[in-house]
């Protein structure tokens, strides 16, 4: 079985990006598909309860590993640009996730662009924190994370919180978070080569998806222009063959100059999303470690 | 949430056709993403473990509910043509069915077509059988479960351990089962306008991957020309709906012939493997209630 290979992530990417520049280019189903794909390669986290729930109007899975605690829950935003992925495609990276952390995970499926542009999303993800508190969670024993397009729904999930006045999450982990709509920073020149799936074109084709016709400097959907003072404490990484590393680099730089607690990992030698290997590669059971380490600091009950 | 609606099959159904049409031809890649989709249909079913097991050598999640006898196991046979389908997109469905039976179900991710025609998926399932009795799964508490290519294969499964000389599972369940390798049959003709996924065409472009070189007679391809004498029981159903009714009509027809245990049903207006709708429609989760209730009378121990 290739997915349990080292470099399984990597080798799939490749195959995929193949197919991405293909001609007739591949339409918007197709590219949704073969992006669940990525769901193979995580292995499957034992001893995780897995229910449908309606989380106040949006669809989601509720995970409940066999021994974590129930009134702590960490919202998982899945990545896909915006566009694409879905609860069934991040299932098991959020299995890993909370029975790390020992705590539940709720993945919603949030509304996709360009059908549903940003703030769509964002809205989701707003309600959905209103349902759990709805349902008895304390804010304090709440926490968001996701990767890619999810690390950045995560962080500006919580600043459109703050703007609307509502108690925040505890904590945000981005893993490999996408936030730079403008396709710039250096390392998306740099590791260019590096990089298996995230080139300039395909950042630009999903960043022009997500945005509609909102600009990419403003603040909700690029974090990176946001006024970070008073976000809730952040743990970003990213794998140093990216080129969205700079992402993770400049959001925690930023985060820490508006004195909020941030902290970076970066993982050597390591592609975008190098979480999809969770159960398969040390790299992302390490990353997965220190993360749920970091977040038991930080959930407040 | 389209997939709670009692169309969803259908529709889905309905819009794979249309890419299936449309030109350029779809890539096999771009077939097995799509058809992977049709995971999304189905419930998650709760309180079910999943654990990746090396099955003498073959890939597969077992499926552990709850209350589940630990000594008893179904080897559920994913559907898809024999040339599409996973362990994933079926996981959902074998959790159902093996809540319903009170046992564990094993779905091996066998080897798929063209690039692995006939037989070795047979040769893979044989290996699963061979593992599980190695594990210590008596053949009476063994029973193999399958839908469409899926159900081709318990059946063929079965006739080759037989062939072998090798103990027989205690069941076989064939959820609209895809026998007919020539594409025949009445119900090819006269349900073609109510069958929204399965055509001639369909049915042959997935028959000639997964034969290769084979001829659509050769009983251990198409079990209508098998002998069945000395088959394990047999449960088969479909939807009155599909082109493939007259499938598990005749395998059914043809086992009680041969003096084997068999049982038929049918479910109106029901599209092919509506069991994908397992815990969202009444059809499915009849249909799952009477092959668990039929199946804990046949498994020996």
């Amino acid at each position: 079985m290739g997915i349990a290979q080292p470099n399984a992530l990597q080798d799939l990417y490749s195959q995929m990006a193949v197919r991405m520049a293909a001609e007739p280019p591949m339409d918007l189903p197709g590219l949704r598909d073969m992006l669940e794909g990525l769901q193979v390669l995580a292995a499957e986290p034992t001893d995780v309860n897995y229910a449908d729930v309606d989380a106040g109007g949006v669809h989601a899975i509720l995970v409940t590993p066999a021994d974590a605690r129930t009134d702590r829950v960490i919202v998982y935003a899945h990545g896909g640009g915006g566009v694409t992925g879905s609860s069934a495609s991040h299932r098991k990276l959020a299995g890993h996730l909370a029975k790390a952390a020992g705590t539940q995970a709720l993945v919603p499926d949030y509304r996709l662009a360009p059908e549903n542009p940003f703030p769509a999303a964002i809205q989701d993800l707003v309600a959905v924190h209103r349902w759990l508190r709805s349902e008895g969670y304390a804010p304090e024993a709440t926490a968001v994370a996701g990767d890619s397009a999810g690390g950045n729904l995560s962080i500006s999930t919580v600043l459109k919180l703050r703007e609307l006045g509502e108690p925040l999450p505890a904590a945000i982990i981005g893993f490999s978070p996408w936030l730079d709509m403008e396709v710039a920073g250096e390392t998306m020149t740099s590791n260019a080569d590096s990089d298996a799936i995230i080139s300039p074109e395909v950042s630009g084709m999903m960043a022009a998806m997500y945005l509609g016709e909102t600009a990419p400097v403003e603040a909700l959907c690029n974090p990176l222009y946001a006024d970070l003072t008073g976000m809730s404490p952040l743990f970003a990484s990213a794998g140093d063959a990216e080129t969205l590393l700079d992402n993770a680099q400049r959001i925690v730089e930023r985060a820490r100059a508006a004195g909020v607690d941030a902290t970076l990992e970066v993982q050597p030698g390591q592609q975008h999303v190098y979480l999809f290997m969770a159960g398969r590669s040390k790299e992302a059971d390490e990353t997965i470690a220190n993360a749920a380490a970091w977040l038991k600091e930080r959930l407040g009950r």
